[in-house]
């Protein structure tokens, strides 16, 4: 185990990062419990606290729905690794950024069921589906991969279940007014978390007026960059 | 200044809570840049990245922004004191969680104007809608509230500024793909972060199928209980 309990707060934001190569160790049910009561404490709508956390592990139900999953997985990287160009040019290059990427994808869906806790994140609806529902569920996600983090475990924020959605809601009794908002592996990396590549700071912090550009908003040295990949 | 940019990982997520009585002081430029920078840490689908944030600060037209926001978030507290029953009741008594809660909403929107800094999160669309959108663009907003409770600063996620959504777009000329997901004012907490008060565990955490009891998932001694507020 690669626990760091004493990570300070700002270094466990910038290099928590999604973990695909998971080993198959179980958490202990104390680091699960530490992990979902940090995830709890991310603020919500109102404190009407409307996310709910299905936890999969090892009984013969849950791993029925990670085997459910596991196929919407596969299902799902196959799509996007034809769409996004994934068995095409730099993607074959396994030290490219796209052809790790396309490695641990490979790696995450072909050993899916082996993933020792899967967290199901719900949300109570209280009235329609709205874009604006998710500021009561995907903070406390990020605070459950920040907490995860912190002890030594890692996952990765994913909607991949859609198309086993129904199969998985009559398997696991999930009543119609909870929308599964996320899917979230957890366990032991295999790799290690570190920085992210993202867009300059500049391109995505505007002072006083869209696109008016902030010279204040600095990146620090060392600072790894990646845009978004292509549309397709 | 209450920087504590050593809290660690995990009691930085357990004791960042939501901050309504916010100093004029305003924050300095690195400060801004450096939290700014941890919200942009936080994943996205795919790494598309389609968060913006546009910080309002005290130039003219930020302050224009800010007085317009001031008007929405006064409404909303008007309208929100009646239905949820804050002028009768334990909320008369200024000692009570529901009074103290009062107090803060009365300062917040009282002195919207004076906080030092608003940020829109916006959220870059590139299709119709849909309730899951926000999992691009909440994980940063939690990261931007724990990176300035590091910092010494706090804030709040909010989701007030509807009613002048229109006027406050033409004004900061935000373009029509961008969804304004979130209005997070920041500065200086005039109270102090600390533990926030949550279902207990058991309640939001279920065991291999919904609903199923999780006898291990057990909330740490001291953790102080609320359940969501009564519908209204």
């Amino acid at each position: 185990m690669d626990a760091d309990e004493s990570i300070p707060l700002l270094d466990g934001l910038a290099t928590t990062r999604a973990i695909r190569r998971i080993a198959p160790d179980p958490i202990p049910e104390s680091d699960l419990s530490t992990i979902l009561w940090h995830a709890t404490r991310a603020p919500s709508g109102t404190n009407r606290q409307p996310a709910r956390f299905l936890v999969l592990r090892a009984d013969e139900r849950s791993r029925a729905a990670k085997a459910l999953l596991a196929r919407a997985f596969r299902d799902g990287w196959a799509d996007k690794r034809r769409d996004a160009s994934y068995d095409a040019g730099s993607a074959l290059d396994p030290t490219s950024p796209k052809g790790r990427s396309r490695a641990a994808m490979e790696y995450f869906v072909e050993h899916f069921e082996q993933i020792p806790v899967v967290v199901l994140a719900c949300l109570i609806r209280r009235r329609r589906p709205h874009p604006f529902e998710g500021a009561s569920v995907y903070p406390a996600v990020q605070n459950l991969l920040l907490a995860a983090r912190a002890l030594g475990y890692g996952g990765v924020l994913t909607g991949w279940h859609g198309s086993v959605e129904s199969e998985l809601r009559t398997l696991l009794e999930i009543p119609d007014e909870a929308a599964i908002a996320a899917t979230v592996p957890l366990g032991r990396p295999l790799g290690h978390h570190g920085p992210v590549r993202r867009l300059p700071l500049t391109d995505v912090v505007f002072d006083g007026g869209w696109g008016a550009h902030a010279d204040w908003a600095v990146d620090p040295p060392g600072t790894r960059f990646a845009g978004p990949p292509p549309p397709h």
